[in-house]
């Protein structure tokens, strides 16, 4: 429990700027001081923001399923609070009303906040929330999220409003920040691309010499490695494997900590082949549940496997790349390894570096939102920088459009700012 | 009255996280929404907030003073609330007395929020204000920053002690945001230096072609507007003159309106000389009060006034630059012509660009504090960045060592992210 006690800076509970695509931002460092700093701006603005944070217990835990938050509230008596379980097991509503149950209450006339519309019942493992909702004779449901879904969406409303269960919103903009991954998932229908990363003023993730490695602090870190659960999988470029040596585990996330993500190489000339074993024992470092895959992406991704890393067969997904600028080609590539080996879709890709894997996917507008994590200091160097032109290139082309991304969240993390940006092709926010 | 409307927009009280060296950071924008949004943690903290308030109204018109606010309170009434006025007429805490008695008020017994500790009689125009308080019967003085005046400083609370009026602390490091000027310039004995910039991501102040004028958004740039009273004298290189054709004024403020700064021209090849009369008009532009002055900083600075110039002779004032890296000298210098003309020392000048002049105060370890407005997208481009390396420089140095700067307050205006730092030289924050 060491990463809790990093935080005990209450000035990081930022309240309404501070709720973004992680969720509570200073959450991820520690919960313990944030609930009585809630702004009860009115009564289910309160409780929806309980749901919430009782949804980021689910975080990672609940994939392929979103990580749903459900309090069951009495009058000011709060009956239970659950979130999403393991894929397979109960959703959030119906635990929550299973709990509430167990502990002798009666939820009649009981009122539900829910950070993501009921299901209404095509397909999914389980028996629709919003027919257990009204089966149970919940007085009003609480929604803060329409769920996007072409077929589904709507459909749990609607069966709550048939039964006249009153219906009603609160916290939209936090939780479609919050469900960010599943919303955009309905809508792109391909596996979504966040970049994360931390830089100087100047725009280095790293000094010339690649040694500074670190250039945010240690809380950002741990919320780093929070957020990687949050997301299926890890993608980062040779060079930084070769260079970092990453491991690329939430080891240092604060509670809870549900899962590693999947770990994807985009290494066009198979350097990985030369990797030193301090490198590849990093990459393939076991864990109780023997590690999530390394999906090693290559223009010879049919060849056959290079010696030194026949070893790691078992663990080890050859996926070709694919001509420059077909990124949706790759990602797709990848989402299919990874239902054939897991039985679902790859949802989410995090890209973690470096600077010239995360220029050419911004430039090739394959960025659908952004952590960056800003050191307010100048590094000065020539290498190492977002959005570096190559040499001879045109050096008056934008990037980046200053308007296709949204400011989502701002937050001052010790010496840190986090900025969170999101495409504007997602038009969840009002 | 334009300006006020443009807020409107709630979620820029950012309370705690937003209040920095420009006080509350909204407030720049407008005033109406803030009062009721202050987390009245506990009596002090909301009292002294209000003082904090009535403070900013004073922005600019209390110079050579600093800015104090004062609110007088009786069990939960205000008596009267008060700032600085004009130079040479009452200091914040006088006025609130006055204020307060011309209302029939009595003030004994009452409690005096003040946002800087009441001067003890050393020197000044007005009689010392621990005296009036004393005599005025009052029960309680909360005093938020310390004077570090070198003999003034402590004077006031030690008379306030010795005459059994009781004292408390509230709200010292937003006081010591707000105040940083005055105290820092205790501290250094010379000009402060503040920078102000707007850039990319990718550290870009504008493309290639000199032509993205405005990176931030409308309610940053009013919010710079407001800034410039709060400075002396606003400085930048001749490049961004004879490109950008400035005006330096607080034009677009939000209210309170003051002053328009005095105006710096660092232009060591005394290329002013040869600027269009459509530069020279924005330059020079009358005012009301007949316009500041502008200190024209060459290395000719000694040479007969070019024919272009002569016309604005009795508002230029020619300063020789020194030899680079001597930037003490030529601060010192600048500050020794604005006393010959005002009387008093130039306390702060705010550096607006480019990012060469910038760059090379940066590097020099001249700036005191900053003010930078970052949009979360990526220009691309070879020139115009913060801290760019000059052709056959060390690409390895650091030039703003990492931890030299403390990060002081963030905040999200629209589409823009206010980063404040200031130089860890300064130790007034906890």
């Amino acid at each position: 429990m060491v990463k809790r006690s990093l935080l005990s800076d209450t000035r990081l509970a930022i309240l309404e700027s501070g709720f973004g695509l992680g969720g509570w931002i200073p959450r991820a460092i520690s919960a313990t001081a944030l609930p009585p700093q809630i702004p009860v701006a009115d009564r289910d603005r309160y409780w929806m923001s309980k749901a919430l944070l009782e949804a980021m217990e689910a975080v990672g835990l609940s994939s392929p399923n979103p990580s749903v938050g459900a309090v069951l509230v009495h009058g000011d008596k709060v009956l239970s609070q659950a979130s999403t379980q393991v894929y397979g097991s109960f959703h959030a509503e119906a635990m929550a009303l299973l709990s509430a149950k167990s502990a002798g209450f009666d939820v009649k006339t009981a009122e539900c906040y829910v950070t993501l519309e009921p299901c209404g019942g095509l397909g999914g493992k389980q028996a629709p929330c919003a027919d257990a909702l009204i089966a149970s004779g919940i007085g009003r449901v609480i929604i803060a999220a329409e769920d996007p879904h072409q077929k589904a969406g709507g459909l749990g409303t609607r069966k709550l409003r048939d039964a006249s269960v009153a219906i009603a919103r609160a916290l939209t903009n936090e939780a479609n920040a919050w469900h960010f991954p599943f919303l955009a998932y309905q809508q792109k229908q391909k596996p979504i691309v966040i970049g994360k990363w931390a830089q100087t003023l100047d725009g280095h993730l790293a000094d010339d010499h690649d040694k500074s490695q670190w250039i945010s602090g240690p809380r950002s870190r741990a919320y780093t490695h929070w957020l990687r659960q949050k997301y299926d999988a890890i993608m980062v470029g040779i060079n930084t494997v070769l260079h970092d040596q990453p491991r690329l585990t939430a080891r240092d996330s604060a509670w809870p900590r549900a899962r590693d993500p999947q770990k994807i190489i985009f290494d066009p000339k198979a350097r990985l082949a030369t990797a030193s074993s301090e490198v590849l024992n990093n990459l393939f470092e076991a864990t109780s549940s023997g590690g999530p895959l390394v999906y090693w992406c290559t223009e010879a991704g049919t060849m056959a496997l290079p010696a030194s890393l026949e070893v790691y067969r078992d663990r080890l997904v050859l996926v070709p790349t694919v001509r420059e600028g077909n990124w949706d080609e790759l990602f797709q590539s990848l989402s299919n390894e990874h239902q054939k080996r897991y039985g679902f879709e790859l949802q989410s890709i995090l890209i973690e570096g470096g600077s010239q894997l995360l220029t050419l996917l911004m430039r090739a507008d394959q960025l659908d939102a952004c952590h960056i994590f800003v050191r307010a200091g100048v590094l000065g160097g020539t290498r190492n920088r977002i959005g570096r032109l190559e040499r001879g290139e045109n050096p008056t082309r934008d990037l980046m459009e200053r308007d296709d991304y949204r400011l989502l969240a701002t937050a001052q993390i010790d010496d840190d700012v986090l900025i969170e940006t999101v495409s504007r092709k997602y038009d969840f926010w009002k």
